[in-house]
């Protein structure tokens, strides 16, 4: 179950939760391994098992330990029971069960099969993993990743208002990454009118777009816009509030499961003081400005003890990368659990 | 020569220049390496002739190839031409020449005893390491480390001045061990009203005060200093300036070839704008402050241009460390190639 919650950190957080799965001979052998790289990709046991035929194992009789209860659903992908049944695996152990209306009742539905079936090791590692996840899908929102591109004393633009380009190349092209992943891009009214940016992703590829089509680009708050405004055109969204529970509410009912705040600064501020960032990637560069735009104005803390203090997060990518001159850090906020 | 650099880039930059060594059998085999590891330990030829022989090699009729021209001067150790003849070294390749007064003229000493001679292999990138360090020397001032700790958007405190503690306990160490290194430590007057620092180095280790004394403590500004503070003791030193270079002048002075500047933030400011900073140790905690003080304030920056674009720098320390949840980043000023 190490191994596979292992596997699981390296997928993709968003619309989907992060799963790993490992297949084992009876004799405890690894025959195959694999994880969940994001919705519309296999689930985490289908690329196991595929991974096993691949390396030339036979699967049947396997066991196959899955950080998540297999899914009986079939959405955008078979039924994961099915799977299973079909590979002839003979038991499954999980760590969690799977709380997603649809999809849940796999293990009774395996045990019916006649596949043995344990519930429960690592579930408290595997809760965590997808703690935020699951806590935005239990209130019926979007899961929200954050954005940010600062120099290293925290400033996302100078005096002057010049912000092009704080970060390098290859920091600003993993951002568009980012934008491939999630259902939705999110823009303040202001950043709009200051920047007119487009919200596509630059340079996609194959891999990184597997549902084969672009996020939603949004824009929220009071500020009419412009007619001829780069972002408009289909998918764009206007969401004419400062609310941010009633804007992910409404991005929720229009199907939207993973959001990407881009800011500005103002909107990437509002939905932290909402409790509503679930992770955030901080861009750094060896810039000191010393003075200019902050990347998180109106936070409201007083204290050093009002600060948000985060938590370096090595699920759903790494804790820390460079690119380039510039480093990405990779952050969540303390769970419930204060861990 | 390019192992040789690469062991140079080990060593601890401060009072001495970085400085790597490898010494090579007729056949080119690599019989010993060694670098430098700080004011009054042994130089890199040394260094790399000892662990020729503790590897069982013999250094007689080598070749050494060392980033720097071998000093002939006896300061805290034996003049490295003296130890480069007594261990029958046949030929020294070295990359650029010593130019420091009183050390310098060891490659003709070398060739008068007989051992052939050649500099200038590698001299461009053996200059861009010390090129700081050069510089500094050359303007009669100590060699400038500066050091700080900052939230993730750049705040040395909140907005009600609490700053303790800000980094975690590994960073902090860390810090200490700069102390450690520097042969004098330096603070704001401001700084010292507001935290009545030490400024003693915590839990010394043999290993890393090679000197077996601690560093002068300095406190710099027009701020009176009160007859109880905590940094009055022997080795305190008080500045009565705002003068970067006439501060710089007076501990030059007073012996002081490696100067670590902790802060305040006006301070370290102030020693920026001078452009008298070597590098920078920032260390960056995953904390959301949103206000407070900044980490470098008045730099008089307006556009992005004039902003402080330094480079990450592996030399003397790596250009990117994890401390727990903390983050260190090393960074250099650009030199005056623009590199």
């Amino acid at each position: 179950m190490k191994r596979a919650l292992e596997l699981a950190a390296l997928g993709v957080r968003g619309a989907n939760p992060l799963v790993g799965a490992v297949v084992l001979s009876a004799d405890g052998r690894i025959l195959g391994e694999g994880h969940h790289r994001g919705a519309g990709t296999p689930h985490a046991e289908p690329a196991a098992l595929a991974e096993t035929l691949r390396r030339g194992n036979d699967p049947r009789d396997s066991t196959v330990v899955v950080t998540l209860e297999p899914c009986n659903h079939t959405g955008r992908t078979a039924p994961c029971t099915q799977v299973l049944r079909e590979a002839g695996v003979r038991r499954v152990v999980y760590a969690v069960h799977d709380v997603h209306g649809v999809a849940a009742g796999g293990a009774q539905h395996l045990r019916e099969a006649g596949i043995e079936c344990v519930g429960g090791p690592g579930a408290a590692a595997a809760r965590m993993l997808n703690e935020r996840w699951t806590a935005a899908l239990a209130g019926r929102r979007p899961f929200v990743t954050a954005k940010s591109a600062q120099s290293l004393d925290g400033r996302v633009a100078a005096p002057d208002g010049s912000s092009r380009w704080i970060t390098g190349d290859r920091a600003r092209e993993d951002g568009h990454r980012l934008r491939r992943l999630a259902d939705a891009v999110l823009v303040g009214s202001g950043t709009l009118l200051a920047d007119d940016p487009r919200l596509t992703a630059r340079q996609p590829d194959a891999e990184s777009v597997p549902r084969g089509r672009s996020a939603l680009r949004v824009v929220m708050g009071m500020t009419p816009v412009p007619e001829r405004a780069a972002m408009r055109g289909p998918g764009f969204v206007q969401l004419a509030t400062r609310d941010v529970g009633a804007a992910l509410n409404t991005l929720y009912e229009q199907g939207v499961r993973h959001l990407l705040v881009e800011g500005g600064p103002r909107i990437t501020s509002a939905f932290l003081r909402a409790g509503a960032v679930d992770e955030l990637f901080s861009y750094v560069a060896p810039l000191i400005l010393g003075d200019g735009a902050p990347a998180f104005p109106d936070l409201g803390a007083e204290s050093l003890t009002d600060g948000l203090r985060w938590i370096p997060d090595d699920a759903g990518g790494p804790r820390l990368l460079e690119f380039g001159a510039d480093v990405r850090l990779h952050l969540r906020p303390p769970g419930p659990q204060g861990s």
